[in-house]
């Protein structure tokens, strides 16, 4: 007999349930103003002054104040304040059962293809928490302030040549050498044509590069609770109209079907789409209730 | 041997973290167009249209879509139905360790004094995702979207008369049947004050009530983890260096404390504050991290 | 950042510990005076009246005593009083993440081989605690007491015809309909045999069977906490030498290994044993602790 | 809305639920050949000897064999291997909601009077687990050993002199520096008494002191699920009769009750005893379940 799983997903904390990824510092405020003071000055001059803005807002974040500050928050405060000094930051996650996905920021889109991952998120400049967001938000807000006042930089150039992926390294349960040896190789490509390392002895893998905009990320929530047979494969179209998962009803087997006719009560569900998607990654348990996050795919996804 | 204790506070999903409590919908967009198109309609019609708006719109949530809804989501949808469909709304709730507290919405402040409950917090017409603010926002911000047009209304009166409640009943692993007896009576008396009861049979009991704005309702963090004595009494007034716990390092017990002449290496720390404070509540373990919440309580409180 | 996961194992009350599979009676006190007041009995009579007395203690120990009883052993007895009243008990589980496996008494090896299960445990007349045990030792015992009182039965035959197996099914976060399938013909096959259906419509799956005795099913505890490779193959004989897992400290990864010229300041650990074994199951997560049980094995098993 | 609270009592691995309490070694059968090895030794040979013997077998338990050993295993026997160094054991503990109360051998009831704990469990020679057992169990099983070769010895006396409690101090969510204050000059009271420390400081407290005898400290689980009132105190004789504990069943607030006339349906449930009886700790949360352990007490208890 099991009776039953408690799997937390490792991003929350058990106690307090915030989810430590979501905690990173954005203060949009700042941006404007910073513009106008900082309207004449050289790319170096802005990108220290900018740079140094963002650590001392960190650090004043940090600093003792008479309330304190949660747990999640001082360790988010204090891996950005690292990040912050960074020109290229890469967050290394894992997921629960996944496959290889990149969250990467519009303006550099070709970078996505240095990497040997196949499925990338193209993200806009909205924040929402994240480390990644938390590194290229306030340049990207900061390039648009100039550009509102008539003064014109390319992002991902000169003093914003900033750079920043949520690289998703798969199943967070699942290590094997021979794999991470192969993701190695990827961030080495991605480092090469940055500049970091030199020479030209990482090439990235030739695969089919998948891309689509974040908000055609998309969630699917369980219409149901049961025991879940994940059919839909990661990185596979998936037609519309086949299903993703079935769920299995337990409790239905017995259940006189002739009694409703329209099978609420059969014991196996089919849960389908009516549009095709790409299946990225799925819940880590086969027991779900209703409203349980079963899959998130693609939807309108396109080739790099 | 007592190695260590995963108290899971019961407002969040233990799966995916989320706050059950911080679910429930308000979409600003539409109160403003409302408002518009309903300018001259009598107080019945606005009541009655507005309502149905406000129920169709959670319909509509709670409909089946493609996508589906979280298990969370659903629940308050659910509860937000019911709770739209009523003229006065108590959430009722119990807290880690904790006195008895109120939320009240600053229109209202009269209300307060009707329940038997010593500490009230005024909210503001700020939507945060509670069930409180779920059903009394909309109204309000209809108020002064008419206000702005021209037309006055008293907001807790009229088409208007919406009054919602949270109602903290104290710590939530203590059932005392006699004082929940008392919780009744106070919000009996409420209920006549409000006219839902007939009679004169319930009054408020007389007592010191105090009461403070939710931007004054602060949360103290630990500034380092150990084993807490908690120290402040709920509901009396701390003077600003009284000591709210005692925090107990057992790992500095045996250093040489002359090492670090900063008391830093001290078995034992007071937390204090450098303001007059009333404690409302604590953390439910005596095992705490850096970063958990040890406290709340009010300050620039004042009595009702 | 994925911080922690708390996978609990189904198989224990996550509140008190218990193993909710390990709570069903027996006692053998009552085996050697049934026998001697039973002693010319004839084999229906034996049978009739041995299951009784087994139903007649189980409800005695479900019945309304003053101290009660945990959640745990309601559960078991009420189960073990359905196993009481059938000859053949399937108690069907599944593992962490397993290979298909059974536990089989001793004294029907025969059976083992009708199931599709390729690996198979023979366990012993010794009871501990759990199910197919409670079910089938009462019997064994009062056989063997016949025995010392000079009356011989045949274990699995006439009154003694009692068999009872824990079916493991595998991985218990994994569903797939069409293994399950063949799972239940393999059962049928089973059922077949022993004249529970009719007919000749199920063959047992031609496979090489393993088997090994419940003294030689070992389970292997991690010598160090880290991230685990686990290369071992589920039923493939692993020879002596040959690493079952991987076992990658991140810690280590920094250190300068010229220091310590043992090796123990080594990121990567081979885990190997000095003789051939078949791996059956390990661990549910990468990440362990020293002492986490990594895999479950046979050693000295043999081809049935 | 606080939908549940999972509270994990701290004694059990919350991975794989065994009590860390239970894990402690004890091997009967060296006994008998050690006694027999060493019938003429004088006590100081038959205190080294022995004492070295104990120590050894938990050093090759310890030692790295080929399969390992579980990570509570190892966190036992490390313990252990201090404990069988020392002549006075004393293991701290703390339980859910819980008075104070003492475990203490049978051969050493005097000793329980100078600790300023008003409840003591006398406990027989038979091995559990615990740490306490562990230590003076394989002594009093040497002690009978050699009164069956004929040869008397006192236990608690010469290489006898060995004592070894369980202190329970009280809730483990409570941390009360004056309290801890008093329970250590209750410590030292005893210490003094033994000679460890000289001179007569300390004085154990005046209080009425209840003993009983393990079989006698009796667990009361739930008849039922539901919210609990908890109203029975600690240390306070509670005739038979009087409720310990009131259960309500919100679910039966709503039921017609004229419907069943036995009460079943009613919302609240007293739960008595038909004895008297002294209660000593209860369970953490007022949400239990059918078969949570409600509270420990005392049955035939008596004054020391």
């Amino acid at each position: 007999m099991n009776c039953g799983i408690l799997n937390t997903l490792g991003r929350f904390d058990p106690i307090t349930g915030v989810n430590w990824n979501r905690m990173y510092h954005f203060d949009e405020t700042v941006i404007a103003p910073f513009a106008q003071q900082h309207i004449d000055a050289s790319q170096e001059e802005i990108q220290a002054s900018f740079q140094q803005l963002l650590i001392d807002q960190i650090e004043q974040k940090l600093d003792h104040n008479i309330w304190g500050i949660t747990t999640g928050q001082r360790i988010a405060y204090q891996l950005q304040l690292m990040a912050h000094q960074a020109d290229l930051v890469l967050d290394l996650h894992t997921g629960p059962i996944s496959s290889k996905h990149l969250y990467c920021p519009e303006y550099i889109k070709a970078s996505a293809s240095y990497f040997d991952i196949p499925h990338t998120i193209f993200i806009p400049n909205d924040f929402d928490g994240a480390m990644d967001e938390a590194t290229f938000c306030p340049w990207w807000s900061l390039q648009q302030a100039y550009q509102d006042l008539g003064r014109n930089f390319v992002m991902g150039e000169g003093a914003f040549a900033k750079e920043s992926f949520t690289v998703e390294l798969g199943s967070q349960e699942q290590i094997d050498l021979d794999v991470a040896h192969q993701d190695a190789l990827g961030i080495l490509s991605y480092l090469q044509y940055k500049g970091v390392i030199s020479g030209n002895h990482y090439t990235p893998q030739k695969m089919t590069r998948y891309g689509c905009y974040l908000k055609d990320y998309k969630a699917l929530y369980s219409p149901m609770g049961g025991m879940v047979d994940y059919l839909a494969e990661f990185g596979k179209p998936l037609p519309a109209g086949e299903p993703l998962a079935r769920i299995l009803r337990m409790d239905n087997y017995c259940v006189d079907e002739s009694a409703n006719g329209d099978g609420s009560g059969s014991p196996l569900h089919n849960i389908c789409l009516d549009r095709q998607v790409l299946p990225i990654l799925h819940f880590a348990s086969a027991s779900v209730n209703q409203g349980t996050e079963l899959y998130k795919v693609f939807q309108d996804y396109f080739e790099l």
